[in-house]
């Protein structure tokens, strides 16, 4: 190896969201022990280059003195071919971290200094440390309602933004945190039914039990191209795809990888990540649902009337056309929880079947009477109706089938998982509170979203009566280890409380 | 592999301060993506756990389906034989984080919230965002007096803590940030020679170009066995070994390895940091060293005096006999910047050489002097005349001679790297400024301090005459990898200025 380079080598490791590089203890041309120390190293192949945490390997059959190894995303970024020759560097620690010291330091950052953050944290030269760093340093209420929008507007920035030529182009979002909230699969064949256009691209859950597009794959292909999506949009007026494929404010999904597991989750970040996503998808008009209840996001009403502020002091300066309604969330919304049971309910809701759950038929209509006002044609008020309508005479029900035949129709087994735990009650009584944050903790031990068929399944909602021994909701696994962790997290603490009529959990708002 | 185990293998791989865990796949019990979503695995074998982050392979010859494979550091902790059985399972996030994200928000932290968070850190509960999390919430002026005595108490407590069954036992401790500022070794035999106990342990370099056990390791075993340390501190009354063997103060050591590559040091955690492991190695008596400097770690005199402060604030309350002295930090002390090149000017001013340089050897004698007036008997100003006349008349050289043959001494060879750079004046003039931070910069990329021959040698101080095309210092190294990124960092900025005798830099105290 002349002129101080390595040969690459691909390592059969997936680091998730932090790339690796492998180097050799004795490496015949660089000191690993050297550049260990550092926070990251710059690998580069011709104009290619990436940046990496250095891991030091002393097994020559993973990596050898003459090669540097690269985990499988970092391998990826670079983008060469095997064994081609890489040199290594000390990676400069990211300029604008210099704003972020500032900011901790209390300092009011400037329309600039965010967008050479959002630069250096989407070229990934922000380890997770230095995200978590800018995280904190931006959360609680230290960004005030400018440096908001700046944040926001350099997101927004960070990546490519769609076009769908057309003036009104709608989407509904919820802040997230109440299991089995899955409004969208019916509000998108509802709106696009109408003729309204509603482009829906969605996450797959992170920390939660299901995401739309994880619950939307029970029924359909969500991974499409971006021509396919055009095309089906263009025809349909509607779609229920997953956002990741395109690269929509990616410091986003950045920031979110270092966000969640810490369960930090300010107000202002919460902003920046809805608006830049949605505005980058290409949205015109937008409604956001904020469920307010004491295991929600949003704890107290005067919380959710701050955010709501937020949202429209924002969306206004980035011109969309933006609604806030405050929504009930005391408990989960429907009965199942994990991609299988919850799509089970949506389709019970598009088929008016006579068990389909009542909340999430109420809630999606709620919604879509919203978006549908954004209608110029649409009277105030008359959105709900129309909704119905649409809903009750099976429109919406074949709107959903046209697009699941669209983007590619899946064999249908709403079933779920085999193995299945019965929680009962321990008294009698009224059912007076549902923890949303234990209810998806279990079910997500239980193996959703990944594992599609496992979840929980609700028996019993708020304000219902319940006998001793009666069932409470079940648990459904595949994997006999997954369903152990469920048991076991439902046995220290299985969400419900039981009491009189008296201590049902009033609703803070009454939609 | 019945009940969920999974057999334990150890990976050659290096992964620095964090924990990797690995897991196939395709593995036979546990469903590798799942878990890779959270932010950290507990591993179990009988009464041994061990918490790391999960990596996903797609390689047997790494680990294979039935296995779990652990890197160096982990498999080290978890301390179990060689493919015995494991089990894994989420790891719940530290309960403490609740503590940090109410300090995000503004909360004041109780006594009992930071001995929490220290003992979870310690138990490497912590990731290291979450640390990151932590520091930036408790940087700044975030925590008052009270919490950061709480702070320091929590991380004194979090180890082991040394008793020399003395009533004297003296240390020095500058905060840093001065390139070639070794003067401990240069206290701590003038110091020991009076008679007084110096058990001096240092740290290796993190950021640096040299710690003081780097420094020490040019001359003498550094890296010693509790018992011999011991031994050597009855008979010779101080030491220059190396901390790190000793468990002192453990949660500061992973609070470093965070805050350094973040650059962020604030003055809370400084003080924190340097009196929870100077109490831990059981110093009564201690010598606070704050350069200023406007390219020093504190800039400006007030800042000085606002650190100074804290340190008496803390220190009274933990007992310790505490002096702060405030130095003058405008340039490096001495001349060589490296292990090597600095244990040179030390030995050259232990042996009064007529070459030694001025400075350091003025620095140290104030230093020690202020040290030796901690002794009772010795009177208020006497301290600089004793430490000078134990330094001139031989007796510090004999006594530093007599410290490294007990510590083992090794076959000296103080010569710098054969790769040389000179680095020459532009034009005619007086040096009018050195900067600390560049110079540092520039022998650590050279490959100190892990490279002991590595670094800078200055031939120009503040105040010298310099004609157009004199040396002003040489860059030395042994790897040409190395000694290119040295030399293409001092030509983007060689860290000198030139103009005239008005220009050159004022001190802001005069020592």
């Amino acid at each position: 190896m002349g002129n101080g380079t390595l040969k690459i080598r691909r390592i059969a490791i997936d680091t998730y969201h932090e790339n690796v590089a492998y180097l050799h203890r004795e490496c015949e041309i660089y000191r690993a022990e050297g550049f260990q120390a550092l926070s990251k190293i710059q690998v580069s192949a011709d104009s290619q280059r990436v940046l990496a945490v250095l891991n030091v390997v002393d097994d020559a059959s993973i990596v050898g003195p003459d090669e540097l190894g690269l985990s499988e995303q970092a391998y990826a970024q670079l983008n060469v071919e095997a064994a081609s020759l890489v040199t290594v560097n000390h990676a400069e620690p990211p300029k604008s971290m210099d704003a972020v010291r500032r900011k901790i330091n209390g300092e009011r950052l400037s329309e600039e200094d965010f967008h050479e953050i959002a630069r250096d944290i989407v070229e990934s030269r922000y380890s997770k440390m230095e995200m978590a760093a800018f995280l904190v340093a931006t959360g609680h209420n230290n960004l005030d309602r400018d440096e908001l929008l700046f944040l926001t507007r350099s997101m927004l920035q960070s990546g490519e933004r769609m076009d769908w030529h057309e003036a009104l182009v709608a989407d509904k979002h919820c802040i997230g945190g109440i299991p089995g909230n899955r409004t969208s699969m019916l509000v998108v064949p509802i709106v696009a039914a109408h003729g309204m256009l509603i482009p829906k691209t969605s996450s797959r859950a992170i920390t939660s039990p299901a995401g739309t597009a994880d619950t939307m794959e029970m029924l359909a292909e969500v991974n499409l191209p971006p021509e396919q999506l055009h095309h089906i949009v263009s025809h349909e007026r509607g779609c229920l795809a997953w956002g990741g494929t395109a690269k929509l404010a990616p410091v986003d999904d950045m920031l979110i990888s270092v966000e969640r597991p810490l369960g930090i989750d300010s107000q202002g970040q919460m902003v920046a990540s809805i608006l830049s996503k949605k505005l980058a998808a290409g949205s015109t008009h937008l409604l956001i649902d904020i469920p307010v209840g004491p295991t929600a996001k949003v704890r107290h009403m005067g919380q959710a009337l701050a955010l709501r502020k937020l949202f429209e002091f924002v969306g206004d300066r980035l011109n969309v056309q933006l609604e806030v309604v405050i929504t009930d969330g005391r408990q989960p919304i429907g009965l199942g929880i994990g991609p299988a049971l919850e799509a089970r309910d949506i389709m019970q809701v598009l088929e008016n079947a006579p068990q389909a759950p009542a909340d999430l038929r109420q809630k999606a209509l709620q919604l879509a009477g919203r978006v549908l006002e954004f209608d110029p044609d649409v009277r105030g008020g008359h959105g709900y109706a129309i909704a119905r309508d649409i809903l009750d005479s099976g429109r919406a029900l074949a709107k959903m089938n046209a697009i699941i035949q669209a983007q590619g129709a899946k064999q249908v087994d709403l079933h779920p998982g085999k193995l299945c735990h019965e929680v009962c009650a321990e008294e009698n009584g009224v059912i007076t509170s549902i923890d949303n944050f234990q209810m998806a903790n279990i079910a997500r031990l239980a193996g959703a979203p990944m594992d599609k068929r496992a979840g929980v399944d609700l028996l019993k909602k708020l304000g219902d009566n319940v006998g001793s021994g009666e069932i409470l909701y079940r648990i459904h696994a595949e994997f006999p280890s997954d369903f152990k962790f469920a048991q076991n997290l439902a046995e220290q603490n299985n969400g419900y409380t039981i009491g009189t009529n008296a201590q049902i959990l009033k609703p803070f708002v009454v939609f």
